[in-house]
């Protein structure tokens, strides 16, 4: 089962005084509270590159809709991993950009094959990936 | 002059586990320096990004909607920023587990106030905030 | 004074298979009086709703991402309609089949405008509004 | 194979007026294609009169999140039915009132089960089922 275990930490204290004012401003009531967060961070950038754990990705693009066929071809590579694709996103920016957010669900190595993929399309002005968690690993 | 200073922390055991498996396979003597390390390179991220202007940000949070109240407190939180937040799209990802995705456009400064508020509730697994950009200045 | 007028309809041969089987099922004795209800159910749908208030509306539709440049045409459609788009969900219902859901928040007649327009685009297979409310007349 | 049949309607001239007048401000190019989305439409009410096909649902409520614990009570309920949840949208009117739109995917009785559950609730100011379709049954 599963406890609170309490431990002694070092720090350098200007290293220190700059974690404390920052935890502040964010609203963190303690430091084990900041700390534990770090700790969760770290696991799932593990998790991550892990071969072939299941996860769960969120991809965020930015692109300008009149670059020629560009929709189109954003919709159909996305149907070719729709078992991974949860939902994907889309917010009209202004009359050229576009932001869209696609939600994924699956093995690393696939979330990773669609967004390299995606990034790579002509006219894609910004791709990034989130590497989230299913949560199952994070107490 | 900069010294060390030791303090508590409270980590629950799951966690710290598999936090101290990492860390050894990593190669870490203790671990305060592997919190040392998480806390430098949180502090660098939070450095970056002080100018105020105007951009998109796609936030994603991991949490466990049994946590108490957990659900009617980051829904009141986001009513307090209503301006600056598109929409919001969740993904019941098991029995225990959620998966929230905010899509958010304002000043910089604004987004880092909200999402700096809903990472540091208690109940949140992992929060991840990427800066993305309106597209304008990618040419 | 009105009178019978007779014109004439294509229709793909599955689809007017399947009519045909539940006209048949229904009762009706032809093609025409099956029709003439299609058309005076839809008057009455038109009919409702004219005074030109703030609302929000949920669009969806089906279509077949294969159909030439659909996707390009959809987008581009809704990008002049920045203004009352909220946002956009796309599912990846299979190989062939999209589901989008768009949320509206504005006039009225501009929100039918638009739905409209999209929902007339060959290769939409089914468009859907419904008219929600802000929820600021329903106490 | 599927082909295109032409055939003959006989239709009132008044009500045929009416209905040119409305499809021309809609965009339809001709009489065949509106009168092909008549049947579309026709055939997915069709569908879900259906005991336990497969189908396509969205489903948009409006509350005031004020209303004590209602996230958290539709966030659990929806938690039931994850096989059938595909995402949910969440849009902050304004200070009080929130539109959820959760779009469902699976046997046309859950559906109706769990969307007829969540109107249930009290403080739920309007809820309204879209029944659309996978789109495979629509040429």
């Amino acid at each position: 089962m599963s406890k609170l275990i309490r431990f002694g930490v070092s720090v350098d204290s200007d290293l220190l005084e700059k974690f404390d004012f920052i935890n502040e401003k964010k609203g963190y009531v303690n430091r084990s509270e900041a700390i534990r967060d770090l700790i969760r961070e770290k696991l799932v950038i593990e998790e991550w590159g892990q071969t072939d754990k299941e996860t769960v990705g969120v991809f965020s693009i930015v692109y300008d809709h009149h670059q020629n066929e560009l929709s189109n071809v954003l919709n159909s590579l996305q149907h070719n991993y729709l078992d991974i694709i949860v939902s994907s996103t889309h917010i009209h920016i202004d009359h050229h950009n576009c932001l869209e957010v696609i939600i994924l669900k699956g093995k690393n190595s696939k979330i990773k094959e669609i967004t390299d993929k995606l990034s790579a399309e002509r006219g894609i002005k910004h791709g990034k990936l989130i590497m989230t968690s299913t949560g199952t690993s994070l107490q």
